[in-house]
């Protein structure tokens, strides 16, 4: 599989952006023409999934129905149409020896994905990395096998009518965790890994990994309300933040507020947020203010993803106590200062080291469609190559090109 | 050490340009100063080698003197004064809801660096990271332990009394191999490890690191005479790729001739070569040919990086051909075409995937200072990230500020 990927990777990352395109809006007719064969597979996986007891949430994401089919179709399109990536010149210059030097965008060439139950990922993923140029080396997991090798088979039976190198897309037929070990081993032919689930199934990939893992940790997203902050758009942006969509990476987990403005925020805090169902854990006082709303914290509370309806709140000695507590708590994913006070956003927005980091809105905002990049294959929290949303050039890397005249050097 | 260099990590992240560049004259003020000292911790280290019974080429590698500590400062100045990367403005745009968006450029954070004998690179590597607003772990080699010691002594002290954060340069103490692994493991404190040193050593780092690495293996690198090639400017480039310094990673390992003009190309070129005292190991149209000049090259020479005056040379039917011997191969350093076919030049440009392609240049000019960044902590040959020469911004990392008015999602 390897072998034939980089062979693919060769013939892909020389087709032209109209090409690409052409192949991705066969892929996606595909996929609406196959809809009652994908959803024949599913039918065994989810089948399957009830057989063995899995919770109705994992069920309800293995589920595929009409809308979902036609979502994984009209994903491939948007995809078609966003610009390609592969072939921008990044940066030209010459030597005084007379070299011309050229960096230009290229693919990485062989990318491994491995996910989880939902199985819109073969569709999403093999398209983002097939538009950026890139073999891709698929591995769901054995609860969706069925609806995977069903999606996989479709896009590369309609690809490849349009032009769609063979080998370009593949999927693992084993889903055992021998096979996430053995592609996680396979640094000779894929140049990177991009897990796609649970932080179990990251920590995996991560220990066993000889190549490159880009990895979508979890966010425990911060708040900070400081002592200039207006009330009412700070009491705004934290119901949005965490009750908008609590199940997501980049909703708040925590909320520190500067102690000079707690008494005036929490007024207006607590009941809007107790008005969306919140749960709130806090300091000493917090609990000592709301003793009927608040219950105290546990340590470990700090450093949890809750992704439910449960907000840390914890008061602070201004901003500087902030930052250390993002610092020591924090996954560097997403982070929020509400303030009218320009000087203190541009010290916080300049010390604190996430991916992205806001200055008067909700860190629900990190992600790759609210950034305009189209798409995403995930909000990375690593620190290299990509940080935040990955999009279609954070799918490539580049190499130089130099032109000469005979140069040699002296 | 890991959360003493996060620590120094945030006070590095936000100190200015100016500020770096007076503690880095400092730093180099402190090496030509701390002559001495330096001096007579590395006799201890060479004492030892000698005892140890090391090669003299190990033993070169390890002795410093009066020109290699003046050549240490020297270097430090150099990045002292080159462009400080950090804050730069990679892009900025406003989206349709009103927030003001901005990428900038930021430190990775702690860097360890891994590395054998050359006690030059404590300083070398402690500047460029530095300079780029990370903090360092240095860990070398037990073989030049006295050395690395009071370099970083020198560094650590020279530079706090200009206002460098305390633990920003640290060094490991303990040279054994359990400390490797410890380094490797250290995924919380440490975002990205660079092993400097052989193969065994990268291998080991990347089986055991929890986070990213960045490798600079060995360099395979060809030289493509094309059908369509000046023959004197094709022997002058390999004879400059092979022979001008053989023991490094972007010389020429394997020399591709077309044989539409390999009679007339390889009349000049091995009397050339074999002039050089460069021996010549060829396939079978080689040996019919100058039975007397090239012996047969055996299967893994393709495969080797000899670092020596030894040359691989084949003929090859046409441009796909030696683009197939490249894939299979090459490392991804350096390839080189040397043609007058312009079209033939940009096909061979697009479709061979290396970190640099010369057209009608020497393989020797894949180099930072020859790209013309002003320093290089070494070559990637990883597809990640960087690729090829890294410079000062290679060693920094994105994130993103977002700037709103109260904006929430809807």
């Amino acid at each position: 599989m390897g072998q034939r990927a980089r062979r693919a990777g060769r013939e892909l990352a020389v087709l032209t952006a109209g090409q690409k395109r052409a192949i991705l809006l066969a892929m996606a007719d595909g996929l609406d023409g196959a809809e009652e064969t994908i959803l024949a597979a599913n039918a065994l996986d989810v089948a399957g999934a009830r057989e063995r007891g899995l919770g109705t949430a994992m069920v309800d994401r293995l589920t595929l129905n009409h809308e979902r089919v036609a979502a994984m179709a009209r994903g491939v399109r948007e995809v078609a149409e966003l610009p390609d990536p592969v072939g921008e010149v990044l940066a030209s210059w010459e030597r005084p020896n007379g070299l011309r030097m050229e960096k230009v965008r290229v693919p990485i060439g062989v990318i491994g994905i491995i996910f989880e139950s939902r199985p819109n990922v073969t569709s999403d993923a093999a398209a983002l990395c097939f538009k950026s140029g890139n073999a891709t080396i698929l591995r769901g997991g054995s609860e969706a096998i069925h609806s995977n090798r069903a999606i996989a088979a479709v896009l590369q039976e309609s690809g490849e009518r349009a032009g769609l190198p063979a080998w370009s897309i593949q999927l693992v037929g084993n889903t055992d965790r021998e096979s996430v070990r053995h592609l996680a081993e396979m640094d000779r032919y894929l140049d990177l890994i991009i897990p796609r689930g649970g932080k179990g199934l990251i920590e995996t990939v991560v220990s066993l990994a000889r190549m490159p893992v880009i990895k979508h940790y979890d966010g425990i997203c911060h708040v900070y309300v400081d002592r200039a902050a207006d009330v009412g758009m700070a009491v705004e942006i934290i119901v949005n933040a965490k009750a908008q969509k609590p199940g997501v990476c980049n909703a708040a987990e925590t909320l520190l507020v500067d102690e000079a403005i707690a008494e005036r925020f929490f007024a207006v805090a607590v009941p809007a947020l107790r008005a969306k169902g919140v749960e709130l854990r806090g300091d000493e006082w917090l609990c000592g203010h709301y003793p009927d709303e608040v219950r105290r914290a546990e340590e470990k509370d700090w450093d949890t993803e809750h992704l439910d309806l449960i907000l840390n709140v914890r008061t602070v000695r201004g901003m500087d106590e902030a930052m250390d507590h993002i610092a020591a708590h924090g996954s560097r994913h997403s982070e929020c200062i509400v303030t009218e006070d320009a000087e203190a956003a541009e010290r916080f927005l300049a010390m604190v080291d996430s991916a992205a980091v806001f200055w008067n809105a909700s860190t629900r905002f990190n992600d790759g469609g609210e950034f305009g990049f189209g798409c995403e294959i995930g909000i990375s929290t690593d620190k290299l190559h990509a940080r935040g949303p990955m999009g279609l050039p954070e799918l490539t890397i580049y190499k130089y090109l130099v032109r000469g005249s005979g140069q040699v050097r002296g």
